[in-house]
């Protein structure tokens, strides 16, 4: 599968929510006005490492979809963005990353405290801006996503490394990926006037792309190219983080001699991990962990199903789709 | 003032709620039930190194002087004190410190990367804490608060040095401290029946009283032992902070040859630093400042003159008094 390659493609599905991902960024920027000077300067350049924010435009797509009233919904979406952009600050300085989508990280330019102080006040700031949509389901459940993503975290970090697991790799993805997929769907829904089993679809709706999301990421950490990567191709693997595309491998050739220690919950060595990811590279097992993300997104978009037809659901679906399609 | 030194006076204040402090313990540990087990180990860690829990006593005192609903008190004064804990376990680690009263920091046992995600974890849980509370206002003020703490460290972690400046000192320990006093008393007074008037006077308790305290330990750090503070005597100054006792001290003493430098913006060197030191805890500067807290403690005591008289309102009294009479 080695046609796998990272390429933008067409995200025509963003196109009716530009504009108002240019106010959500002036919402996130603003939040840093009035304190001290260089948190606007870090807040600049972690926002430029950034990606499509994709995160706030689920946010918008879905309350426009079910008619959240749009100040508020605004609000939200920069709420959404934030906490995930607190999340890297202090995930690359435990890293210790130097860059991010070729942009120097917060800790390659300040002092671990003044990076840990950086990540908080943006913490502090997402909380503000969630209470500033008044809606108290909505802070429990950013608050709840928040104590999720960073008990992933912690586990992790202490987890058992090397070790094959699929119930502990959909856990660990919850925690990390759909987690927030999930309450940028749902509190979109809770904002707007939707029933009960609406708010229900809309979090799986971000629970299924949200898992999909992580697994096309780990599906290119062994496809994609370094450059294009910015760190080793397989480096999950290398850390010991066992991913889907390791597992379908695993559990298609149980009797290969590399995958062996790794059956045996063991670290490869050096030699052994090397051939491991060329081989996990030009089997069919990226190919197995795609298609299971791709069942993920289906799903997902069947959540869309009693949603009115519109230009807003069929951007839902086409970002769904994007998520699995992000190379060709 | 060599007679000012650190002993624990009646504490008798506390009688009325040390029952329900136990069960904001209670509610504080079960933050961490469900998750990486390692976070609860942590957490009893942190509690243990705790003081008197003077914070949530505030919340708690002024909730039920006010009529506030008692499950929402105790899950408030719970996210005050786990507010305070987790900018604790952040500032240990910036700090480097390896002891907190006694008691091994969790940097001093975990990674900086475990140490800093502990820290974000109980973030987490004390939002969800303050959401539970399902006072729109509480949240904004809280989010609010953890906002100004966390931008008050950073800007001190970036100033200059060795400056002696009033109102510098004052923003510096709102920040630090008397910003989370006035949250405590103020969204006490928010969750109950009270009017505008009222949670505005509980604010300025906080606030007097917060400050109050703060430049008590600011006294401490000189007038104390090293022992008892377990940190040198003087030890801000030696960091190049400039604290009340040195500003009153600077005030008095404009000609004294070590206090120049400060004067200049500049740092003494280590001999100037040493007699600085000696001649700040031998002059009357200690008591210069003291008499300063003392006039926030009687300012903050005058907040409660309208509220109705009983145990609460005593103990409260009580209260302000013992941050001031914290030696003898």
């Amino acid at each position: 599968m080695e046609n796998i390659k990272l390429t933008i493609t067409s995200i025509s599905f963003l196109a009716p929510v530009q504009h108002d991902l240019q106010v959500v960024d002036s919402i996130i920027r603003a939040q840093a006005e009035g304190h001290y000077p260089g948190l606007s300067l870090a807040l600049d350049l972690i926002l430029k490492s950034g990606g499509k924010r994709i995160r706030p435009s689920v946010t918008l797509l879905v309350g426009y979809m079910l008619g959240a009233p749009r100040e508020k919904l605004l609000t939200l979406a920069a709420a959404i963005e934030l906490l995930h952009t607190a999340t890297l600050i202090h995930d690359d300085l435990i890293d210790n990353s130097l860059l991010r989508r070729g942009m120097p990280t917060i800790n390659s330019q300040w002092s671990p405290g003044a990076t840990v102080l950086t990540g908080d006040f943006f913490f502090a700031r997402a909380a503000k801006l969630a209470a500033d949509t008044d809606s108290i389901p909505v802070m429990k459940i950013f608050s709840q996503t928040l104590s999720t993503i960073v008990n992933g975290e912690i586990t992790q970090l202490f987890a058992l490394k090397c070790h094959v697991d699929r119930e502990d790799y959909f856990s660990r993805i919850y925690a990390k990926t759909a987690s927030l997929f999930e309450t940028a769907a749902m509190t979109a829904a809770l904002i707007s006037p939707a029933n009960e089993t609406t708010i229900e679809d809309m979090r799986q709706y971000g629970y299924n792309i949200g898992v999909a999301f992580q697994i096309v990421d780990d599906i290119l950490d062994f496809t994609g190219e370094q450059q294009t990567l910015g760190k080793p191709v397989g480096n999950d693997l290398q850390q010991g983080l066992v991913t889907l595309p390791a597992i379908c491998y695993a559990e298609a050739n149980p009797d290969d001699e590399d995958i062996i220690p790794l059956l045996q919950g063991r670290c490869p060595n050096p030699n052994q991990m090397q051939r491991l990811i060329d081989a996990i590279r030009k089997s069919s097992a990226p190919e197995c962990a795609l298609k299971e993300a791709e069942q993920f997104i289906e799903k997902g978009i069947s959540k869309l199903a009693n949603q009115p037809a519109g230009l807003e659901r069929n951007c839902l679906e086409d970002l769904a789709r994007f998520i699995v399609h992000r190379f060709k």
